[in-house]
């Protein structure tokens, strides 16, 4: 089983009610990656600039991760900076800078090409179209997006689910899709969009899953610590990409992924004891 | 099998996003009563005074509700007002008026003391405390506070849950109760004041139930409408009660619970269409 994972290889400062690190590795692409690599041959579509540190590669070299797909260009990589709420629900978006990720076209290796599993990060529908494009014989693809583009990038980003298997998005982002505020509404209306499978995250709650026959519900798991959910709902959607791959049925799926969320809320950033191991 | 319920019979006015009644029948003891007579023969203690309508009286007796202990007094029924946030999680007291409930000494009629069930709504910590010493041989008792008999008539508040085998409270209540911000430590906290069993209300998200010795979760259930979330906790406590009565296990006992709970949920005050049919 192979997956292709695209999205963002970042930097990011992350203030906790625990602590508050400036800069360390992050990104959806790389929290995906690292949470795949543990269950299938991980192949990612990044970019990165010439201050990426020859460590955090070899951190994802080390899990075996795939990086011909990993572009490295003259610039500055993608830096994200914010910060939690005190219940560690909310946060706020304190600084986006997309340095080489404004100019970046991803163009598939040939050795990518062919795998059976797509796994679409946060990132600019059109850059998630343009990878979904160059793939042959998918036989899932989904992914996350965000307030930003659903509000501002509409037409773009409808355009780019329309092939997705699944979408994989919070409360709040599934009632601005549909304009609907009712989960259940919201849900109907985005299976006309294209996607047969919303999961809903619902952070500490846990998620849901509908299908146009039914839905599943999944509480969260309840933990002693909760150090920093920055990269939870990444690790959560490479656990439901593989789970829904492997055939697993929507509750199982669903709870198979909620682990692999959990497994990231324990320490800061991408250190191995937060890496998931469901 | 019977239970006694002790709380507030009331007027309530009710505003949500889906409109607003300015007076019906409510009350803790209303709802939990309403639905504990759906499995169980069920005994009130309350008061009400001379406004108390012959109609709602007749709601309460239609459904075999033993209104021995219902106290008439002159003065006005006990009146609260509240409205709801928008998504209905949250819900803001605009009015608390005690009224006949200011002087109420419960006194329960002998036919009453040899119940094996007592559910405690949520009212002052001394009357929840006189009911109880009142009985005999109860095999149950548990019941619901809120933040400011937490707060302010803490003391009195702790001689009175001692004696409880269950406490079902919300995560905020918990966490003010016990000082613990992570609710496995605020759990750890509150047995040592008596409670082998608390049960977490989180709204829409469900419920959590924790022993010593572990503990469940249970996702909510997801409406397709949500007309008034008054008495839902109140409906969810009957549930729990008769469940952990009747020998269900945690996770099941959860479960029919929230199913009790939902039920409150589809329309305005008492209407029969809102009374739980698990």
């Amino acid at each position: 089983m192979s997956v292709v994972v695209v999205g963002s290889v970042a930097y990011d400062g992350v203030e906790t009610p625990h602590g508050r690190v400036d800069r360390m590795l992050g990104g959806a692409c790389t929290y995906i990656s690292l949470a795949a690599s543990y269950f299938a041959k991980t192949k990612i579509v990044a970019v990165v600039g010439d201050d990426f540190a020859k460590e955090d590669e070899k951190l994802l070299a080390d899990h075996a991760i795939d990086l011909e797909g990993l572009e490295r260009v003259p610039g500055k990589t993608f830096f994200w900076a914010g910060v939690y709420s005190d219940d560690m629900n909310d946060r706020t978006t304190l600084r986006t800078d997309l340095n080489v990720f404004a100019d970046f076209k991803p163009k598939l290796p040939a050795s990518y090409r062919e795998s059976p599993y797509l796994v679409l990060g946060n990132i600019q529908p059109a850059l998630q179209r343009s990878v979904r494009e160059q793939m042959n014989g998918l036989r899932l693809a989904g992914g996350d997006t965000m307030n930003y583009w659903i509000k501002d990038y509409r037409a773009e980003l409808l355009d780019t689910i329309r092939q997705w298997d699944f979408l994989l998005i919070n409360d709040a982002e599934a009632r601005m899709l549909s304009g609907e505020y009712n989960l259940k509404r919201a849900a109907a209306k985005i299976f006309e969009m294209g996607p047969q499978t919303l999961v809903i995250k619902r952070g500490e709650y846990g998620a849901i899953l509908f299908r146009p026959d039914g839905h599943f519900i999944v509480p969260g798991y309840l933990l002693e610590e909760v150090f920093d959910p920055t990269g939870a709902g990444d690790c959560f959607a490479a656990g439901l990409a593989f789970a829904l791959g492997a055939g697993l049925e929507g509750l199982q799926a669903l709870d198979f992924a909620a682990q692999c969320g959990a497994g990231a809320l324990a320490g800061a950033g991408v250190h191995a004891e937060r890496v998931p191991l469901p």
